[in-house]
């Protein structure tokens, strides 16, 4: 039985130029690019690489700040704890802002800063899944430090308008945090355009392996490390990191950035390929903000009359891996439920996360099994009474 | 010219075995093993695995607490947060101590405290190098939260009384940490002997990989997470990690509790012979701590009259590699003028570490060519004045 894997938005494979580029530095090149040694020069070259990688593959300006981190939470935590010591303690703001259909690492973050007199709240997104301009003007106080949001949702695909939001926090000299895990590599961004103070992400997205993330800190702006250290990474992350670890992420986000297009154009196809078998077979079936701007890689789908665990497990036996999103990503009911679909569609969708090396092959072959498997489930929870919602 | 590496305080050779053991997670096994599939089921083997190994190697019960974490120093980084959140924030106890001899990581975390109305104050060791039981006591205060050691110093060799300082503060229901990177692997340590809350390390004096650590938590205790994020680790550390890097560590610690013996015997052996070497034909170098119960591997001398920045650029030309501290590990200098050794001799020593692959012809050789350099360099310096100091 094929495999076909179609949870890319929890981790994608690794590159194998990435793993390869990784060996010298698990092996004869194991030295600290700390100790001032001819090993520890070597060592130093590596992480030299992989940060020209990261700088160009961001095009960020060698002004701004580029922070290795062991993962897109561990960057998304320094950017939140970071505002709070650079910021807050100064200025004495104190409220902050993140959406509701965002990751645990930054909600779970600002529920913590309420130990230290902070508070904050959640923005809801609209009927089409995004967090608007107005809904984050009409949550600001004179005393927001920070909005933190998704740039897109790995499990539905909905973009947000950071641009938009960016100009409207610029006005109040508001701080902005982007978590963009699952559009770098995937979307065009431009630093410039996104005008964000903060931009994290895990490189599990992009085909680099667990235990790489990193955070951009914009031009000018106090930071503070989150992991307190030594001398490492200038003052902005203690402690030793894994060159291997860097030089792949790095590779990997300039790969990603080199078959951009054949996301925007083959993957796209494919992921709407991939509705459109379904849909054609089971009428019934929902795909979720079609109609919007999405990520070109991912689908979410209500299968109504099904319940989604039941489903990904059917799928998991015949071989196709989808995804409900837990773990770190939040759950996807929760986040279609936060955008006013209704429970019963919502608890009944899973999400389907493509990649470069998905092929027609395979999605031709998950669209059947999905069929099979929802048919097969169909009379067994056809007793529960279900409702298309408004999106029919 | 055959290079010898000397400083496996600063990082060791990686196992070759864990790094093959990490290659199935760096390809095929890539999956979160917090994903519902088979793919993720596949990597939460890994996890089992590597956890397992912690575990076994450590003696930790299974009510015991271990967290993965990216490096010792965000080990560190948690104990003394999560000393702080769930102890200081009920009971009011704002007082932090360390070592004067401590590493950047608790010194910068207690540090930071100081943003959140908590003070430190740091203890300075006796005339053997060591932070005393007597010392700890006269530190302490009723609003003392936490104790935060070294158990041995990766520069000097020099184990700090853990067990006899665990029962003093046991008395006073004080938290202790200790920072067991250079003792792991090195020592038979026995946890219930030693009597902490917290034991950190990081994974790079064991011959894992960069991007490897672990935070050992007591039965019973309240802790919280550094990184916060989703569910996992048990909620204790958010994000995804590496099921690679956890498993490299897990068997780096079992091949060294296998391998402790050849450390106890061989290594020190070699060490002792290193010191040896150098006194017969410098008769003025002067090794530091050699009457006191040190750790096997370590030696720290110093060579009046030469600069160590000098000397060990000298060497790192001859392929010897030594250290001076500097990084995320304390200066050398620091760390014995703290102790009272004069700043000049201070000033003229290096660090020497060995690992278990150390040979007899590379300390001969290393012993040749050090005493080379200095010979040397002594003309150059001759005119510095220096004192022997009063360990003579």
């Amino acid at each position: 039985m094929k495999e076909i894997y179609l949870d890319n938005s929890m981790a994608s494979k690794p590159s194998k130029k990435a793993v390869s580029e990784m060996m010298p530095y698990l092996g004869e090149r194991f030295g600290s690019p700390y100790s001032p040694h001819k090993l520890g020069e070597k060592a130093q070259k590596g992480v030299q690489e992989g940060f020209r990688s990261l700088y160009s593959s961001l095009k960020a300006n060698e002004q701004d700040t580029i922070v290795f981190t062991s993962s897109g939470a561990e960057a998304v935590n320094q950017a939140i704890l970071s505002a709070y010591l650079t910021h807050t303690l100064e200025s004495g703001r104190n409220q902050f802002l993140a959406g509701a259909n965002d990751e645990a690492a930054a909600i779970m973050s600002l529920n913590r800063l309420k130990d230290f007199s902070c508070n904050y709240k959640l923005i809801g997104p609209n009927k089409q899944g995004l967090i608007t301009k107005e809904a984050v003007g009409n949550a600001l106080t004179p005393r927001t430090a920070l909005v933190s949001l998704s740039l897109a949702n790995g499990l539905t695909g909905v973009i947000n308008p950071i641009s938009q939001i960016s100009e409207l926090l610029k006005e109040r000299a508001i701080l902005f945090h982007v978590d963009a895990t699952h559009a770098i590599g995937k979307l065009d961004l431009d630093l410039n355009e996104l005008g964000v103070h903060f931009l994290s992400f895990g490189g599990e997205t992009i085909h680099a392996p667990f235990g790489a993330g990193a955070l951009y800190i914009k031009e000018g702006l106090k930071a503070a490390p989150f992991i307190q250290g030594g001398v490492e990474q200038a003052h902005l992350r203690g402690g030793p990191f894994s060159v291997a670890m860097l030089l792949a992420l790095g590779t990997c986000l300039r790969e990603a950035e080199e078959t951009k297009m054949i996301l925007a154009t083959e993957t796209a196809r494919l992921r709407n390929l991939l509705e459109d078998l379904i849909i054609e077979k089971l009428p019934t079936a929902l795909p979720f903000y079609q109609e919007e701007e999405r990520l070109p890689h991912v689908s979410a789908i209500a299968f109504p009359g099904v319940t989604a665990e039941t489903l990904l497990w059917r799928l998991n036996e015949e071989g196709v891996y989808a995804s409900i999103g837990g773990g770190s990503l939040q759950q996807l009911s929760l986040i279609l439920s936060s955008a006013g679909v209704p429970k019963d569609l919502a608890q009944a969708a899973l999400s389907f996360s493509l990649s470069r090396e998905t092929t027609q092959e395979d999605i031709e072959n998950a669209a059947n099994i999905i069929v099979k498997c929802v048919n097969q489930l169909l009379p067994l929870s056809s007793q529960l009474k279900f409702k298309r919602g408004e999106e029919e």
